[in-house]
């Protein structure tokens, strides 16, 4: 008997149900700065040292008294008494960017306000204390808030903590993403096809996709489709922070993942208004999130940019990488739509405007690799017309 | 004595004699595609297989003759006896998504559009002959071009290829960049601080910034601030595609990095018109080019950024990250530049809009971890003011 789909349901109400069933995983490690680039903190980071610790000079140039500069310049130089101890009235001592300010000086001058000559130097412009001279503590106080927890941490975090003298940061873990590829059409690649099947490309895919968003993924061996070895599948991956299934999902009769789905736990949603990936269906099973995603690898790639990526996201306490990389560009043709739904239209760029690219079918997975992203059509519009300027998400 | 800046040279004029000086590395290696997601083809890669390789379903449903569904409509269906078998006329045979067209159906009628009863189906809508049937060669043609050398590869494109019987690709080698770090007053990260000394922390920022990029990064050991060391690492560190120094490079008299790459091959520029950055120094030793970085962390980040990543891009033929991702609001407070520079402001978004981080100087690393992105002002424009809308390009 068929299963026919229980909803179209609309894209908003499906991810608003879908994402506030996700738990954020608590699961911490503790790594060196030099493995936490891209991570995120698990705890808040406070400074234990001041920096600079020191009193340091932040030019080039000769640490001096200031009130020495008074009415100094370039035709009516001070002349000051080079010195390699403190810095005394009448006296200055070279300076790097960086080093420390001898003491007794209160201001740098900058190497270019300078004329050495033999073992004096002529100043060449007044200065005020202070100038040029970065105190302790300047760039961060100790007991400072360095950086908070859930902060995703960039090459620079990482170099503003090492300068602060810390070596380990708590991060989250990574989400663990099982990948359970379905079908009894699908063969492993590299074997040898017969008539009906098709070489299995969506755990890669995915697994590409679950890497780039922070996660981390496990294939599974292929499941054929038999609904007991899929209710299998699925338990035997609950140790994992989520599960996306390929496959199964549409209204043939061989569709058994939603009603595996329900056995072990709950179906959220099956059946969402987006175009194409319509078969989509979203459940939780021991608190842990599963994504079904259609076999069609084009519907399976929207399902995966609209469910997947969010819900790694926000397991792995990973800011969303918003705002996503867009460029508006009017449309060299009409896009046409799927009225009542969300349409994902694959979009090649060229010379500066916008060529929807035409081939039918979530089938038609070759239109991926042509397109430099998609345009979201949204579902109370009939598609856009030539000329319309449209936002281009790129891939 | 000290060495002077040869000039400030204009950001875009800098930019186009190091980067024309740059050569595209030639090394390549064969990877499985699971090992090849955001690598850049070496070669073209040529479909060898028809995508499907046979006559495909496009939906759940029954295969039939077209001539058969004449006039069908829900209030008068046409029935067609189930078989298991060819379809002769007046018979139909249950498909699935992506199975194979039995033998003399010529069109699929969605399942929405029939209902089975017992061994018959009843037909409730008219298609024409090649309804949702995927031709042989539909999706890929065997001889067509896949995807063409140079091509980044994102995930969808492995799925494609896989799709095609792909296994293995010819990619570029990443840039091998090697990170020597220099100066008196930096040491080892763990190790404990004296007056005047600071952890080094430039090489780990760069490192992660190397591999964001797509390169591979190697650091050496901090080299002192001694002529003949420098000349060394430099010269130790030229089986590397690219080599960027970081301290050594400002008008003080221990800035040997230039002096030393002129000893070994050409200083192409010294001193560029970026603020923070200006000590900046470019070269070409051997062919492989010199990025020499401020050693002030927030000026050599800048370098990093409008240097080091475009020429890590170009060495391993890698499309620019075009467009930056960036995001367009107003200034909360004005941005005050520097004349004749472009000046690069680290700013953060609060509410929706721009904050610029007012810390003065190239030291304050800890404004990087403050920020969100940053603001480039033009030499030819005095700062922008509050309200203005300006572009944040994104950390």
């Amino acid at each position: 008997m068929d299963r026919l789909f229980r909803s179209r349901m609309d894209l908003d109400v499906a991810k608003k149900i879908f994402f506030e069933a996700v738990r954020p995983i608590e699961r911490k490690e503790s790594v060196p700065l030099e493995a936490a680039n891209g991570r995120v903190l698990a705890s808040d980071v406070v400074a234990e040292l001041n920096v600079p610790h020191y009193r340091r000079a932040a030019m080039d140039g000769y640490a001096i008294h200031a009130d020495d500069t008074l009415g100094a310049t370039t035709s009516s130089p001070v002349v000051l008494i080079l010195t390699d101890g403190d810095v005394s009235p009448g006296t200055c001592r070279r300076v790097h960017t960086g080093s420390a300010i001898p003491r007794g000086a209160d201001a740098v001058v900058m190497l270019e306000d300078t004329r050495a000559i033999g073992t004096t130097v002529e100043i060449l412009s007044q200065v005020h204390p202070g100038k040029h001279v970065g105190d302790i503590g300047e760039d961060v106080a100790s007991g400072e808030l360095l950086l908070p927890s859930g902060h995703l941490l960039r090459p620079g975090d990482l170099a503003v903590l090492a300068s602060a003298g810390i070596i380990d940061v708590e991060i989250y873990h990574r989400p663990l993403v099982a990948i359970i590829p379905t079908g009894e059409e699908v063969v492993p690649r590299g074997k040898p096809l017969h008539t009906g099947e098709v070489w299995e490309t969506n755990s890669l895919m995915t697994s590409c996709y679950v890497t780039n968003s922070g996660g981390f993924p496990r294939i599974t061996n292929i499941v054929t489709d038999d609904p007991e070895l899929i209710r299998q599948a699925i338990q035997d991956n609950l140790d994992a922070d989520m599960i996306i299934v390929s496959g199964g999902t549409s209204v043939g009769e061989r569709d058994h993942v939603p009603a595996a789905i329900e056995a072990l736990g709950e179906v959220l949603v099956h059946g969402v208004a987006i175009s194409p990936g319509k078969p989509t269906a979203l459940g939780v099973v021991e608190g842990k999130p599963i994504l079904c995603m259609p076999g069609y690898p084009v519907a399976g790639l929207v399902a995966l940019l609209v469910f997947g990526i969010p819900v790694i996201h926000k397991l792995g306490h990973i800011p969303p990488q918003s705002p996503k990389t867009t460029l508006k560009l009017p449309l060299k043709e009409k896009i046409t739509s799927r009225q009542g739904y969300h349409t994902y239209a694959r979009v090649r760029i060229i010379d500066g405007s916008v060529e929807p690219l035409m081939a039918s079918g979530a089938g038609i997975l070759s239109s991926v690799a042509k397109a430099d992203g998609y345009v979201v059509v949204p579902p109370n519009i009939e598609g856009y017309g030539a000329g319309t300027e449209v936002e281009v998400i790129l891939f």
